[in-house]
């Protein structure tokens, strides 16, 4: 039944073979690594604007400036990035390049920063995809974290199906925002000109606008970039000349971005737009572009469906890089495994908790979730660029210098901006992601320490301590009684070895002389053991004897403790018995774990048929 | 620490020789005996008013003469007990009784009634204990079921403890409550006298006064006699000469029950004392007769405590029965083993669960709960005066026609009262125990159906099917990988058996080429299966594979199949390893469980050291 409803929900299994990834075209491709990209500014407008509204009109006026700062931020980055897609065509992440050029430990920081990033990028994305429809339909707007969750669990599904986010089903929602806000921004630029500029009627200054507000501005506004980094993972998934490609649809890209996001901000302030409560500056700008009619509700969709699908970019790229983090022991080896669908389910199912977790802890709301968001990305920048400028220089090819410092031109400006974040929204909740990194890193070392630790001890160059047995182990069956029960554990016991020892743990004063007498008609040449037990407690004096008579046997092995385990014919007659092999089994299982018993157990079933 | 945790809370263990009952003396007798007694006219006072109150005044006269009818009844069952205890001196309990006049189902019957008593004593007392004391502290009304639940927990734990429900604990609450009581009564008599009959303030009546009315107000008094069987049970605890002592001490009782009872009512409507919402009556008439002070706090204490200490007697009668039941397979086994501390531990967790359930769906309300009740009590008294009827009639000693008479007159009036109860409560929550008895039974049934299956199967007698193995087992090792950690494993293997394979389940295709070759290093002589799985999970063709090799061999026995497993120093090294062993053996206890698949399963420890 289980296994049906799974198979309804998630598919039936896929065999190995139907692995490998289609080549993509720049037109399939654009739709399948920019939804991160492109999306980010529906919460990077929203930032700034919060960031400056505190400062009243007189902090409203910095938008446009400081839009522009980040869009040059943006072409600074992307060109960077262009030329790791020459550099690495196989696929230059922030984790590769760092670890290859700058060290493990740096690649290590890398790591952790780029899965802090996906997890915040599935996180945010969802809450502002709610709260741009949210801004539609305003009842939706107090159920956030219930919508939120839905969404999640929506893409969650679909990524253990093993959604391909290649299909058309991408290209839909990430063509029709760029068209639907192209348009507007088209729209609302010719409305501005015939117009003019509309009156701020911004609301009342709470704090005065200093040098510190606009940097936390600029830093709220640098979530705009995240994702830019998407494509230089990807580069192998282009059809030929794949670098060539790649690089084209890098640059189309960021020059989208740098469309939307500087034309947003521009229009909003060319309007004049402020937000109620309970809307996005977007959607309020669009409602004044457009009306509150047809076209605003597609926008509103368009925005919703662009961030729901970056959302789900996450959930690609979190398992890719937690399976290769895994593959070199740097991770638990379960995020490995390619599950029944082809897919790595666990990595998934971890991040879908996680992002569950974020989304519930901070009430679904987008603005309190960014301070934590810009450090991870712009750390992994920062490292990725720096790691470039160190390949320029080992390479040492034609103008290699030129090509390092437009690298290192980039690892300091994305440096200079991890500072700014990390400094300005400390406490606002930065401060989580500055501590939870290096914690990563802790966590991803201490794993590898184990995982070699095990290698070497599993490795057959070690010497061994063991007692390689060869003879034949002494046998101890504990019985409950004299029946049928325990007639095919006798026959196996007798069957794997000559010494064999029944034990009885008499729990009735008198009880054992009873057994005794039936035993010796049935197994007279097996000894019974009678331990009394005036706790009326099975289990402590079994343990008792089994290491009384490990310490009088002189082979130097412990003995074998055969369990007869009686299996019901259904599962609620099972409740009917004591749970006594139950009961033995964890409490040897519970001295192997934690004092080092190293008993062998065998279980021999004896199967009720009614 | 969790058992120092146990012990702090219920105590070391106990040994078995601690076991044995001290005999009582009259006076410590009825206290241990008549908390359940004495404290429901808490309750069937309450009852009684609150059925009449919706008639107003008119029905509030019937008060005293339905309190005199009920008070008839209890002198007419206590005399019929009373043959009972020079009958039975033994222990006379109505399933005793039933079972051995009448036969085994409506022993059984009147088991489950019995039960079902328990478990509402518990939960009535509790509740009505609540109710005594918020009469006093009106803050607490409000929250009854978190009060009720506490004093659950502490009660529940004292009998986990072991206490003895014979010690001054028991005495005290009992002898304050009758004291004040009769103190009280005494008192409002005088002043009843002096100052002539209260006006009677009704409330306006709701319905008219029916002949429908006053039985409900009856059946709901009746509750009144809950728990007068309880000295009947426990006619060995008393100093010989037993029968005697006991007899005594139950009309003792009963005249303390009746005195109690019609004083309380007969005063109640004499001063024509009403109750608030958030007030029972007899506080109302506490109130009425001692005023708000010292008096009266007193009286409300002895009577929250003689409820609590009347809960507490179900926690002893309750598992009594159980292990009875459980002894002759009538309910799990698990029910009738003596716990560390000597006590019925399982049986007293059941009965904490079940009332702590009960207080929680009918939200601690005493009203609500009592409509449950009397079915179940005055069902257990019309089965054992039957019984005794019965009794009699085969003994055919002296005078045995009056006994059976008396008898046989107890039977008709309290199987009279279970139709009354039965039909006027029925809408109201007398349904439940309607359904809830028979279904015990079922259930009895049930389970002894099962242990006598049981027993045909285990004994020697039955020809056995099984295949009788003296042969050396064939043996199948699952391995991950060659390494140390399946030395042990494949010495242990070699040590019981010459027919030896391992399988290796190659999930990523070409690997098993590798681990081939390994293998033919260290163990030329043992053969190795490669096993491909296209869908990547190791369960599955590893089932199929035993599936298939059983099929194929000839002595008609299935493999064991040894599973080498990865015991690491660190409980959280665990979560770094793939738990496959740990699967394998999930999937093969399903088979065993539920296809009948009697496969033996050997674990071999490999420990890591760090």
């Amino acid at each position: 039944m289980w296994t049906k409803l799974k198979y309804w929900l998630i598919g039936p299994p896929l065999p190995t073979r139907d692995l490998g990834e289609k080549r993509l075209g720049k037109f399939h491709a654009l739709a399948a690594f920019s939804p991160d990209a492109l999306s980010s500014i529906a919460y990077a407008n929203q930032e700034i604007y919060l960031a400056l509204a505190v400062a009243g009109s007189a902090g409203l006026i910095l938008t446009f400036p400081i839009g522009v700062a980040i869009a040059l931020l943006l072409g600074l980055v992307a060109l960077s990035y262009r030329q790791t897609i020459y550099a690495y065509p196989s696929g230059g992440g922030s984790y590769a390049v760092s670890r290859e050029n700058l060290g493990v430990l740096p690649g290590l920081v890398a790591a952790a920063a780029l899965l802090v990033g996906y997890l915040l990028t599935a996180a945010v994305s969802l809450t502002a995809a709610v709260e741009a429809i949210a801004s539609a339909f305003p009842v939706l707007w107090s159920q956030r974290v219930g919508v939120a969750l839905l969404f999640l669990v929506i893409i969650t599904l679909a990524n253990l199906r093993g959604l391909r986010e290649s299909g058309m089903l991408m290209a839909v929602p990430v063509y029709l925002f760029v068209a639907s806000y192209l348009a507007m921004l088209l729209y609302g630029l010719v409305r501005l000109i015939l117009e003019g500029p509309g009156s701020l009627n911004a609301p009342a200054p709470v704090v005065p606008l200093t040098l510190a507000l606009a940097l936390r501005a600029f830093a709220s506004g640098c979530t705009a970039l995240t994702g830019i980094e998407a494509i230089s993972n990807g580069v192998p998934v282009f059809r030929p000349p794949e670098s060539r490609n790649a690089g084209k649809t890098l640059l189309v890209m960021a020059l989208l971005m740098g469309l939307l996001f500087v034309g947003s901000v521009g229009l909003t302030q060319g309007f004049g737009v402020t937000a109620g409560a309970e809307e996005t500056i977007l959607s309020a700008l669009a409602r004044r572009i457009v009306g509150s009619e047809v076209a605003y509700l597609i926008i509103q969709a368009a925005t919703m469906l662009i961030l729901a699908v970056a959302a789900n970019t996450s959930f690609a790229g979190f398992p890719r890089l937690a399976a290769i983090l895994a593959q070199e022991g740097f991770l638990p080896r379960q995020l490995r495994s390619l599950g029944e669908r082809l897919v790595f389910a666990n990595a998934i199912l971890l991040l879908a908790v996680a992002t569950g977790v974020l989304i519930v802890l901070f009430g679904g709301d987008t603005h309190a979730l960014i301070p934590l968001f810009a450090v991870g990305v712009f750390l992994a920048f920062t490292l990725s660029q720096a790691g470039m400028v160190v390949h320029w220089r080992r390479e040492r090819g034609p103008g290699w210098w030129w090509k390092a410092a437009l690298n290192g031109i980039g690892a300091v400006a994305t440096g200079v901006t991890v500072l700014i974040v990390g400094v300005s929204k400390f406490a606002a909740g930065a401060w989580i992601t500055v501590v939870l990194i290096p914690l990563l890193v802790l966590l991803f070392r201490k794993i590898r320490g184990h995982y070699d630790q095990v290698a070497q001890q599993l490795s057959f160059q070690t010497p061994a301590s063991c007692t390689c047995q060869s003879a034949a182990p002494r046998v101890v069956i504990p019985i409950a009684g004299v029946h049928r029960g325990i007639f095919d554990a006798m026959a196996y016991s007798c069957a794997i070895s000559q010494n064999v020892t029944a034990v009885y743990v008499e729990l009735e004063p008198g009880a054992g002389q009873k057994i005794r007498a039936q035993w010796k008609r049935w197994w007279p040449d097996v000894p019974l053991v009678v331990i009394p037990s005036p706790y009326r407690t099975i289990v402590r004096p079994l343990l008792d004897y089994l290491d009384r008579v490990d310490g009088e046997a002189d082979d130097g092995q412990l003995a074998t403790v055969v369990l007869p385990e009686f299996v019901p014919a259904k599962w609620w007659q099972g409740l009917l018995h004591g749970q006594t092999a139950w009961l033995i089994r964890a409490a040897l299982l519970y001295r192997r774990r934690h004092l080092g018993f190293q008993r062998t157990i065998i279980d021999v079933p004896y199967h009720l048929e009614r």
